[in-house]
Order: structure tokens, then sequence, then C-alpha cells
């Protein structure tokens, strides 16, 4: 028997509505912000992929050659093809704000969380250097986020300049900060001594790299934590404005409501290597422990490294599944009721096209209404009707017709009486 | 400059909502039908889509091997995901019935109607024999065509039986069905002629070609066209229960509404191997010569080539950029408004984060809202709005807001006037 292949998986029609509510509620949010939605490829010339992947990432890419021998590879994220539009596009009007939502695959060792094959749902803006765009790109993951049934967030934000000034400041080697980032994000997985090695591994005096990692497990309110960077910078330039720059950031968030949520972390540093300046996650309060819900930054050169003008963008990134997930352990979906709405059952063989006809009528009024189509008796029909959790089923019997009615029965109450067929869906 | 790969093509903001457009008044159709979503992997093991694939397919698909050399291929149509999960759960209740929308890959000759990606949606009923099941998954195509704006059809119906009857009756080589239902179906790309050259390398006797294609141009009214074959078929047994099949197909569509759209034409072949009973194709009546709009057909063996129970299959594909195009040629896009609903503009600089919080209210409700990240001054902000085609903009002015107020433009009649905010979301 044939399985799905190594890193992917089947979703069942049960787990596939829950990735296709969550979907259409962060759609609809996406959209009510004035996001527009592009259409990439989901393959992409290699030569491209590369130009914007570290090493890690080219080693999970899925690369092929088409029959014409051309190198290709599946995206493994949104943020190289919008960069790619927005390099050969400039007629675009900037800011130019888009969203995509679809699956993106990695060759990663699959585990419960990260698949070969995932869904990511991403909002950017292009061509808006103010902070203003950070904080509204956030602010569309927190709406988002709220509107599947969140509540309680952290927003953890910092910024690459100030990483950097704060490696510098310590004595850290200036020209290994991808390095350094790589490594101080690994904070969680690894542990302190972890990191402590592996920037010693760098070539970082182990002094140095104590007086790092003090300065980076600086977290908190935003106010607090800034003025103590401020003081551990010794006035170096890029670091002053990039406190500047998150100070903004959080004055932004006032206007859209989420500045409560907000924390510096001077230790948030996130693994992509195109990050240019501010960087920001997002947590459940609730299962903090469960990792980040979203996730982005600034990437103001990318559009440059594809051949476009200079260009600023933001962005920020929530995983379907992961999302999902959460969802399930908070029991957001135990309420939701994601069936059919309505079963319409014949009480004989010689009323199943009258009872298509029923179904039609509901049907192109929009609710989602099932029948038999096997011919089986009305009491398996019922039967079925319970096993879908249809709470409404039309029945069709040679009485009530004659007097041009159906029973409604209600399949919580067992109750039921004969409506007008033409009045029928206004019980719906 | 980096463009998309060869045969693959990127879909800007306006095309975007169309594509997007189509896809979920489809869906919904697909869902008042009570067909379930199904998630199936963008790729699939090389075994799987071999087998159950013509020569011609094995040479569209995109092939790679993972990086433990595991050979692979993207999906070239959504069917053969389906067999196979239909064959690894027995456990799923029949019928089922499930829709798919997604990209599909095929290496194909780029082409203005064809790419090499592509969406595609489908519905297919699982573990009905019935024709009634054939007869709904093309009233849920024609359903999902009206919704989007197609008005009148002509839905083609035939049976590979009938034409595998019909061939033998003729005197045909009756092992080479495939590659007659192959050269039959390509009449109206290579003509008369041609199909007469490709049946006789096949080894067919040019007299029982000609028969062949005399007996399979008769298309028309059901009941007439079944009659002339019955005629044809000298009491062959299978013809003679396809010509049922066909009379039930119809009979069951009196109840669905579109019996009066169906033909017979016996020269339908369709191209793919596995269909295993009536297949079918829908056109639209003003757009006849662009191609079929939806097509499908009974496959009732491919569960088991799988591995699987023996289990029926029919169902119906629609390809979403095909339809779009047609759509544009109707003009049904002209009169929809697919953009944003508001535009939130702010007098002066010290009012963007108050105009924030204004659009924050509208988001909220679900109203789609933009508004400058850019601090450009009020005429330009407006010009932005109606280069957006906004119909509606939000006017954040200090005067207005001392008395609780904004004021509301209307963006075609240029009209203006104060709105308090409490009472800003009526206005929507």
């Amino acid at each position: 028997m044939f399985q799905p292949a190594r890193g992917t998986r089947d979703f069942l029609p049960d787990e596939m509505r829950r990735h296709n509510w969550v979907i259409d509620n962060i759609r609809d949010v996406f959209e009510a912000y004035g996001y527009d939605p592009l259409g990439t490829p989901a393959f992409e010339s290699w030569d491209m992929l590369k130009i914007k992947s570290g090493e890690d990432a080219v080693n999970q890419i899925y690369y092929f050659r088409d029959k014409s021998d051309r190198e290709l590879g599946l995206r493994f994220e949104w943020t190289a093809s919008l960069a790619r539009v927005v390099a050969s596009h400039r007629e675009l009007p900037k800011p130019f704000k888009r969203y995509a939502i679809g699956p993106v695959w990695r060759y990663e060792r699959p585990s419960e969380m990260s698949r070969r094959e995932f869904w990511q749902m991403d909002v950017d803006v292009v061509g808006v250097p103010d902070p203003i765009a950070d904080a509204e790109v956030i602010a569309v993951a927190v709406d988002c986020l709220r509107r599947i049934g969140f509540e309680d967030f952290i927003i953890r934000l910092n910024d690459r300049r100030l990483l950097e000034a704060l490696a510098e400041a310590a004595g850290l080697p200036v020209d290994r900060y991808f390095d350094i980032f790589r490594a101080v994000d690994k904070m969680d997985k690894i542990g302190y001594e972890g990191v402590l090695e592996e920037l010693s591994r760098l070539g970082a005096p182990t002094g140095a790299s104590e007086k790092l990692l003090e300065m980076t497990s600086s977290k908190g309110d935003p106010g607090r934590v800034l003025e103590g960077a401020r003081a551990d910078l010794k006035g170096l330039q890029k670091g002053m404005m990039s406190c500047e720059t998150l100070s903004s950031i959080v004055e932004c968030s006032k206007g859209f409501g989420i500045e409560k949520f907000m924390v510096v972390d001077l230790g948030l540093a996130r693994g992509l290597d195109y990050y240019t300046g501010p960087v920001f996650e997002i947590y459940d309060e609730e299962f903090e422990g469960a990792g980040s819900i979203a996730g982005g930054g600034r990437y103001d050169e990318l559009v440059e490294l594809f051949g476009g003008d200079p260009t600023p963008m933001t962005g920020i990134s929530m995983g379907v599944w992961r999302l999902v997930t959460l969802l399930e352990k908070k029991g957001v979906f135990d309420g939701l009721d994601l069936g059919p709405r309505a079963y319409v059952v014949y009480a004989s063989e010689g009323l199943r096209f009258k009872a298509v006809e029923v179904a039609q009528t509901l049907r192109r009024a929009g609710i989602s209404t099932e029948m038999d189509l096997l011919g089986r008796g009305i009491g398996k029909q019922l039967d079925i009707a319970n096993k879908k959790g249809v709470k409404k089923v039309v029945i069709v019997g040679e009485r009530e017709l004659e007097e041009g009615c159906v029973a409604l029965r209600d399949m919580e109450t067992a109750e039921q009486r004969n409506v007008r067929l033409y009045r029928l869906l206004e019980e719906f």
C-alpha cells in the first residue's frame, strides 16, 4: 500500500476543516488590513533560491531539474519570491502590502511540529522604512491570532543592529555576526554553556562571550531594557539608533492597541541571515514553552540582492499547523461545527429524486446539505446523519408531500414537526 | 533580473483577486453539496504516480529525488492521491465525497491556457456505483459555474464501454482500445483525416475506421442518439448496458435541474486511460470553441490498482485559470469590487496614530481598510485612495475630532459629511 512521501502527510477531512478554518479567518484579517494577494509558483530557479539563503537553508531545499535540465527548487519560504517580484516589477505602487498563504517545503528531520511540507501565512510591507510598518505587521498577526481564539500574548522585540553593537561593545569578532546571531539564537536549545562553547569556536574570548550573554539576557519592559542597553552600548551609533527604532515600534503599537504585550528581549536573534533591523516573535502567554506562533522582521537589503532598487521591507509569518495544534490544546475547536448543516432523508426509493430537489433548494441557498446516494433505508439514513453530527434532518415522505410539507427533525432534541416546503429555508 | 521558472508565472494582485474569487465561490458550492476537504502532499512517490498514469502523463511529471535518493514526483492531477488515501484508509465511511483545490504541475509546452503550474478544483464521489453520483458531480460543476457567472451550458456525455462496443461492432482491433480512444479524442485537433490516419497506424482497416467515425459522429438529444447507438451495437451486451447507464444519468439529472443541457456525444473519449464508464464534459454555450470548462468521468478500478478494495469512483474537475480567462471575456469582473472598501486619511502628521485607531475600528469589524504608511500629505493620500478604487474615504481632521467626528467622503460623488465616530461602522 502506498503511503505519503517521507516527511509529508495527508489531512483527512476533520483536520482539513480545521486547517481551512484557520486559513479563512486569517485571510479575512489580512484583507481587512488592506493586504493584497500575490501568487508565485511553487518552484523557482535554483540560482535565485541560492542567493538569498544561508547555507543551512540551501541544504534544506528540494532541488530538481526539469526535462530541459534547468535547475529548480521548491520554495522553502515566501520572501524570496516576493523580493523577486518586487525587483522585476518596478511599476508596483509602494507601499506594496501583500499576503501569501500556501505550502512551503523543507528537507528537515520530520517531527510533530516540523514537517517537510507545511503551510505558511505571510504578510509583508514593501517600501516603508518607518517603524509603523513593523508595528502594523505585528498588529496584523495579533489580530489574526485573536480572531482564531488566542487571547494573551508576549511580543518579543529586538534589533539585529543592536545585537551587533552589543557584540562589538562586548569585544566579539566583528566579522562573524551571522554566526554569533545563530549561536545566540540557540540559547533555548543548547543552553548557556552550549552557546558559550559555540562562541568560543568562533574565536570569541570567553570573557567577551560572557559579557555578551549577560547583556543579551536582559528582557522585559521596553523602556527599562532599552535604558540598560543604551548604557552598555558606550555610545555606539548603530546601537543607539536601533534603540530609537525599537522605541518607535512600541510607540506606534499604541495606536494598534498591542503595546501592552510588548517586551524587548536583547537575546532574540532569529535564525535567518537576511534580517537587517528589527526582529520580532509572538508567543501565546499560556503556551510560551511551545515556541513562537508568529515571527518576522525587517529585511531592507533583499530586493537589491535580487537586482532591484533598494527597497525597505518588513514582514511576519505564521504556520498553519502549529496554530491548529495549539488551538486543539486550547479546546477552541470543541464548540465549532464545521460539518454539513442539513441531511435530507427520503422515506422510500420512489422519493429519491424528490429528495434531490429538496437538497438542491437548500444547497442553492448556501446551506451545506448531504443526502444518501446508496439507496439505503430510512433508519440507516438517519443513523448516518447522526454520525456526521448534522443537527437538522429533512425527511421527505409521501404523506407530508401530499400536504406540500416535509418533516424537520432536530437531531439533538429528537423533536420533529412538519414544515411547508416553501418555508423550509427559513428554518436554517 | 530573475524571472519565474519556465512555464510558470506570477499572479499580481488584480489577477490573484479574481483567482481567489473564483476559488472561494466554487468552494462554497462544493461545501453546500456536502463535499469534504482532503489535503494531500504536493509530491508523491514516483512508483505511485507511475502506476496510474499512461505514458503521456508519466512524461509530463516533474520528477526528482530527495536527499535520501527517494524517487518523487509533483502531483499532476488530484485523483491518484485520492485513490491512495482511499486504498490505505479503509475506515473512511462511504460514500466519501471529497473536494480538492490547488496547483498541479505538468511539464507541457507552455501556452496561454496550458501552463506548467495550474490550479485544479475537483470533486469526487467514492463508493457509489449508481449513476446518481455521476449526475451529482455534474450538477455540482454546473452550480459552481452558474455561481461565478456562466449561464448556458452544453453537457456532453458518453461512456467508455459504449465506445469500446462501437469499435468492436465496427470491426476495429479489440486489443487497442486506449489508443483508439486517444485517436478519436483528437478529432477537434487533427480533424477527420488525421484521426483516420492514426487509426490506420493502429492496424485498423480503413472501412472499419470510417464506420466507427460515422457512428461516433452522432451527437445531440440523448434519447435519439442512444436509440441510434443501440441499433449500431447489434446487441453487444456491454454497449447496451452503457446506454442504460447514460439514460439513468439523464434521468437523475432531472432532480438536479440540469437535464436540459445534456447531449450524448458518441465521439467524446477524453484522453486519460483510467476511465471505466461514463465520461462527461461541460462547455459554455457562448464559448463552446474555447474548449470544455469542466470534465470528468467514472473510474471504478483505480483504488484496486493502488492495492485497496474494489471501489467505484466518479468525479469532475475544473481549471481555475481557464474559468478566470473566460469570465474576463464575458465581462463578469467588470462590476465586481474586489479591492479595499475604506481608506483612512489623516489631515496632519500629528493625527497619524489617531488615524491608525480609526482604521483598526473598521478592520476589526471586518471592513477592508487601507491607510498611508509613508507620512504623505492629505492630497497625495486622497489621490492614492482614488487610484485604488476605494469608494469611501474617512478623513481624520483636528476640527472634526474635537466634535467626536470624522469626515466621510464618497469618492464617486465627491460628497463629504461629518459622521460621529461611534456611528462610523453603520456607514459600511
